[in-house]
């Protein structure tokens, strides 16, 4: 236990090991590899002088300083998504700790909260920040029932875990003096800057839907091609236009990561699709009408092609602008380290998201390799995690 | 027992009972619902007087007649697709049994057999007539090592089954008489004439191939649109022109079925796809023009898009006529019987296409309500199925 960037990368490396499934890393909400993840960093919080406790949701908490006194929250998330990167997440949490044991070696004890939220991706259900909302009160009684894959609902799956479905609803949200969450880019742009850390100034909204599409199952070899309502076809040509609508709009991202097809045999003409769209943008005028496009757009396809379709949007995440007292805060640490001050907009959703709707939340990005992330390829370099951790430490306790 | 069209359509109800999965009906290869089916058609096969055999695949077979004398074989498949209708395949095994049981009624014991093979559609390897190949003495030794989806071989599936997969290859072609089998049409043409019956005259050739695409799973947030190379984008353009090729096209029909996409998360763009294609016609010239069509169109999009891909062609069946022999005797049966004698192509393969390749085969389509097939809601009348037993009773033993 020193703190360094050295140990967290160590540390970073033994968290990858603890996967669902052997040879590559997935760990989502509320399954037996998140539960010993959440053993391997509550270990390292004891070490590093935290009071170790676990809230109804799994979300792992270590404290620090006096319990009266509101506390800066430092966090991230242990979930993945599947086959991922080991560092979305684990960074702000083995940050946290590191900073926590910093100070405590020079004899403080701030009211400091380390926070190891159990879901941020939603990987599993289908709904990101079932464990930050849960921590910071904000859980909607409805998720208890969400279902995964295999039919098992959010309440089943935190109960098979230790957790308490009863503790995730109806409670308050715990008074904070600020949340700061430190996280790869997972973008190109401090990279091409040559940069170590950069400032978050907001999070791009982000709305996600799921498209069911449904047409006819019929023989491939003797339904004739113009008697075909085809769902997978249909759903083709709704990947390509959500691709569309977002090359014609400067800023936006659309992606469709998921899609099923029923019965899903060679022989067989689709009679059933299901599909993601994800859809993000910094400013929320324009993210409105790229889903009100991307909408069109599904309408038009479903309707000339003679197959039903329902749109049912998942999640309507409006943008987020970072606490600006946060900010300075951070600005003046990384200025006072001799680095440059850069500040940009995150593409991707946070748990600062979540946080924000309780307390004063910011961002530090760390650099990372070609901007990729949510892929085993993922990497950052030591000596900007050092740069990372000297930062947070001066936020929290200026030297 | 009587061999009626009502006790057919009786046992056709009581197999649609037996499947792999509650609510629907799916029954494929060497699986414990397709041994069930197999019992309750022996055990037909025995009240109708045939003595009962399986063989190495799983194959039912009911022989009557002198052992030494080549025989005419009737029938058709047990498996099914996902969510099947409960007449493709079982129709032509219980009309084969019905057939056998008339004729001894009738005091006499012609040769036959009453095939029921226990793999036409492909559902669970990819690879159609696996229970017709086995019983045609053309079974390659290679499909032995095919997997299913949950990693299973063909080769264990078939021990666990009960069958012996040593048994598969290297064994001699059956002497047989020829080989006859009764079928819904699973398309619009009986219907819209108005017939109840109709002969085969050729099964439209047929190419299965698996498309595998490589581009880069990337984060849906904060990989830009033009740095992407979406796997799911470029399978999605390669099913609509796989659709436009077939369009584009008289006579071709060509289907994607079956597209996975990994890591098949809502917030990652696809790293990889996978699908099938199938195309078929009536001619092979045409059907190859088809092929070589959709190919280019899946090289160029693929390089466009900087996906890596591969094309594996699983089955490349050329277009089968039907023997003019067995198709005269079903003419004159059908005439005889005061109908009007049909001709039609089959735009499916059948397990006659295997057939074929060691005997005369033919087959007698039968009439099915809107042309729907490989669906639940697959149909045909009373009164055409009683039809189609008194031909092929004539085509057995003229009266």
């Amino acid at each position: 236990m020193d703190g360094t960037a050295a140990e967290l990368l160590a540390r970073a490396d033994a968290l990858a090991a603890v996967s669902e499934e052997p040879g590559r890393l997935t760990r989502r909400f509320a399954t037996e590899a998140l539960g010993r993840a959440g053993e391997l960093v509550a270990g390292w919080m004891e070490e590093a002088g935290l009071a170790v406790r676990r809230d109804a949701a799994g979300n792992v908490l270590g404290r620090l300083g006096d319990p009266e006194e509101p506390p800066l929250v430092l966090g991230s998330h242990l979930d993945t998504v599947p086959d991922a990167g080991r560092f979305d997440g684990p960074l702000g949490v083995l940050a946290g700790i590191a900073v926590a044991g910093r100070v405590q070696a020079r004899g403080l004890a701030p009211s400091l909260e380390v926070a190891a939220f159990a879901d941020e991706e939603g990987a599993r259900f289908g709904v990101p920040y079932l464990g930050s909302a849960a921590y910071a009160g904000v859980f909607e009684p409805a998720w208890l029932e969400l279902v995964d894959d295999e039919g098992v609902t959010v309440a089943e799956a935190v109960r098979a875990a230790g957790g308490d479905p009863d503790g995730l609803v109806d409670v308050p949200s715990p008074v904070l003096a600020g949340y700061l969450e430190a996280h790869i880019e997972q973008g190109p742009v401090l990279e091409a800057e040559d940069l170590p850390v950069g400032i978050v100034s907001a999070i791009a909204g982000q709305t996600r839907a799921q498209v069911t599409l449904e047409g006819r199952a019929a023989h491939a070899g003797t339904t004739p091609m113009r008697a075909r309502r085809d769902a997978l076809a249909a759903a083709s040509e709704i990947v390509l236009a959500v691709e569309r609508c977002a090359l014609d709009a400067e800023g936006l991202v659309a992606t469709v990561g998921m899609l099923d097809v029923e019965p899903g045999a060679t022989n067989v003409v689709p009679g059933r699709a299901r599909l993601s769209v994800d859809v993000r943008h910094a400013d929320d005028d324009e993210l409105g009408r790229g889903v009100a496009a991307i909408r069109r757009a599904v309408d038009a396809i479903a309707s000339a092609r003679g197959v039903e379709h329902a749109w049912v949007t998942r999640q309507a995440m409006p943008a987020v602008e970072m606490a600006s007292t946060l900010r300075l805060r951070l600005a003046s640490a990384v200025s006072a380290l001799g680095h440059e001050i850069r500040s940009l907009p995150s593409g991707a959703g946070h748990d600062a998201v979540v946080l924000s709707r309780v307390c004063p939340a910011a961002m530090l990005f760390v650099r990372c390799a070609g901007g990729i992330s949510h892929d085993p390829r993922e990497s950052v370099g030591e000596g900007d995690v050092a740069v990372a951790l000297d930062v947070l430490e001066r936020v929290v306790a200026p030297g």
